[in-house]
């Protein structure tokens, strides 16, 4: 299907603090057809990679990372904030645009054996995805993509990622 | 498939606070299977029920939810904690076993004319669930089925929802 997902993307200015712009993509999630188109081109270039598991993060990351787990035949690892899982786990921490926090994983989410794909929303900064690469290698599986449906471009987090892993569907 | 999705949950003692019993489902999550067989359970019933748009639960409810909208090829709307969403939103306070909170939709997330599903991980005490219904309810969308991957029987949540409406996968 060919559909101009831009078109489903609404800037937010001063949220959630002021002087940031927000990208609002929840119009994009409602229609029922750039839903799927965006999940289906998100999984593209990695469905004959043999995707084992895909890790996505809390929260909004997890409405494209699911459906993406379930497309690709492949389990699903929550890569969460602090204090939401409540088993043994790894966690980093890192600074965003506007604030700092933690990620986490469970220490039994991934064996070695494991191929792993990331997803998240948006590729702003980078700080929220490196974190998450860096949960993904010490579990000692293999990261073998990060897929994004948004990237803005002048915050410049590609160059905190190994760019031969990145696929982004939208640009700014 | 015929998996027993039950040995996928685990009991974990204490979590998030002390005296509650948590059930932790990312085991199920992370086996694809039983991942793929739970999503497929939870929306058996309502496949050929119109269902325009599937409204999922911040934030795990959004790993079940979202996949359900891709295989139904429905929209998908979050139901978010308060001051997530960026736009003009329903309100809705709740209270659940350990704290109260409150669930937000955007206006325009439904139309009078949308046919919901409502999904969620746990049925438990049934607060944040009937804040969704309600939420659900002031768009003046219908609501044609409530989802959940578990139901925590003793808390008796199902006294406040339309047992009509509703469908568990598993029970506690």
């Amino acid at each position: 299907m060919n559909i101009d997902l831009k078109k489903y993307i609404l800037d937010v200015p001063n949220f959630p603090i002021h002087g940031i712009g927000f990208k609002d993509i929840t119009p994009l999630l409602n229609n029922k057809d750039a839903f799927k188109t965006a999940i289906n081109l998100m999984i593209k270039d990695f469905k004959d990679k043999g995707v084992t598991k895909v890790a996505g993060i809390d929260s909004r990351g997890f409405i494209l990372s699911a459906p993406a787990a379930y497309a690709l035949n492949a389990g699903f690892v929550p890569v969460r904030k602090k204090g939401k899982l409540p088993r043994s786990t790894y966690c980093e921490k890192f600074a965003y645009e506007y604030d700092e926090a933690h990620l986490e994983i469970h220490t039994d989410a991934f064996s070695p054996a494991d191929k792993i794909l990331l997803i998240d929303d948006v590729l702003a900064t980078g700080g929220t995805a490196e974190a998450a690469v860096k949960l993904i290698k010490k579990s000692g599986a293999e990261l073998i993509g990060i897929s994004f449906l948004l990237e803005i471009s002048f915050l410049k987090g590609i160059d905190k990622l190994d760019k031969n892993l990145i696929k982004t569907i939208i640009r700014y």
